[in-house]
């Protein structure tokens, strides 16, 4: 039997995370600094693969476990969380994961009363998070990036 | 005499703060959760105003430390950054201070190797932000807040 589960903030493993970077093409980041990343993020989300075996006895034994998505979540613990690094598994994307994972996240930073949640979209995505409630340029404010001056 | 202090990450008092904001106009927020807001962000730049009286030996005494600009970062530690809450007094505004806050702020980032130095520009300070190098939407990430829907 296999089942999918939803953790709003459990430690994720480091080279798992890595793996399934790899597998929707983003550069490779030293692990060591993911490792920080995660540790000062408000929220890690994450989607687990779970499979088990049935016990003759009724009760289950779980054999496999695999990280399938993550989401996490800068914040200053109270007004604002900004959303960054949303991951599915190409091999199960296009199920309602990716959807179900921001929506937990959201649930999850209303319930600690962070009201004001961020994030900067690429392009190609702008239209999944409208899906989800998202607003672009909310009256007229601008998502700014800093970029040295040559 | 006085002078004008950058501090790039030092104590904020929570009641001068709150003063700052209400001369801007800014809505008033819980003196706690300004609090915890502060002890979550990555770094909480000041700009302070110092009088000093000298002394007849040559030495001078500080009289008086007034709060006159605040700006402060969230940030995973490693990877990114996101400004939030750029205020100078209105008494000191258009002297050059808000550039050199946020420009110290940056530099200061920059020396924790933060590269994606990221905000939110209110749409009348979009132009405040693009003379300090920051660029709206590049390759057409969007900025997007999310909403209740009723
Ligand atoms: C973006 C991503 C997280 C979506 O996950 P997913 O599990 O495939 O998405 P879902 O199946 O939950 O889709 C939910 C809805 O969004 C839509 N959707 C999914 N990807 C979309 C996209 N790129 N653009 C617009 N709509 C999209 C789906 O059609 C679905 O619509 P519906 O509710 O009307 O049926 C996933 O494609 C991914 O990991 N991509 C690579 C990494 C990436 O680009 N991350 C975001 C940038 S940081
Ligand atoms: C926005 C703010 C921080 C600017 O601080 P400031 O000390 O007045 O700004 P400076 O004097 O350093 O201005 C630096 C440059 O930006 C320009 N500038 C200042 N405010 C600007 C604005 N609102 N729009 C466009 N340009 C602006 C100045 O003309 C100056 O240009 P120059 O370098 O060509 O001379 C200040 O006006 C403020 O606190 N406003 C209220 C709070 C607020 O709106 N914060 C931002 C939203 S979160």
């Amino acid at each position: 039997m296999e089942k999918i589960v939803f953790s709003p903030n459990e430690g994720v493993d480091i080279q798992e995370l890595e793996r399934l970077c790899l597998k929707v093409g983003w550069p490779k980041r030293a692990p060591s600094k993911v490792e920080t990343a995660l540790k000062n993020s408000f929220m890690v989300a994450s989607l687990c693969l779970i499979k088990e075996i049935s016990q003759p006895d009724g009760s289950s034994v779980e054999v496999k476990r695999e990280l399938i998505g993550m989401a996490r979540a800068t914040s200053d613990h109270v007004f604002n969380a900004t959303i960054w690094d949303v991951l599915v598994d190409p091999l199960y994307q296009g199920q309602g994961l990716g959807k179900a994972l921001v929506e937990q996240m959201i649930r999850a930073l209303l319930r600690r009363n962070i009201g004001n949640i961020t994030l900067f979209a690429d392009s190609q995505v702008v239209d999944f998070y409208k899906n989800l409630g998202f607003e672009p340029d909310p009256e007229g404010i601008k998502g700014m990036f800093w970029y040295p001056r040559f």
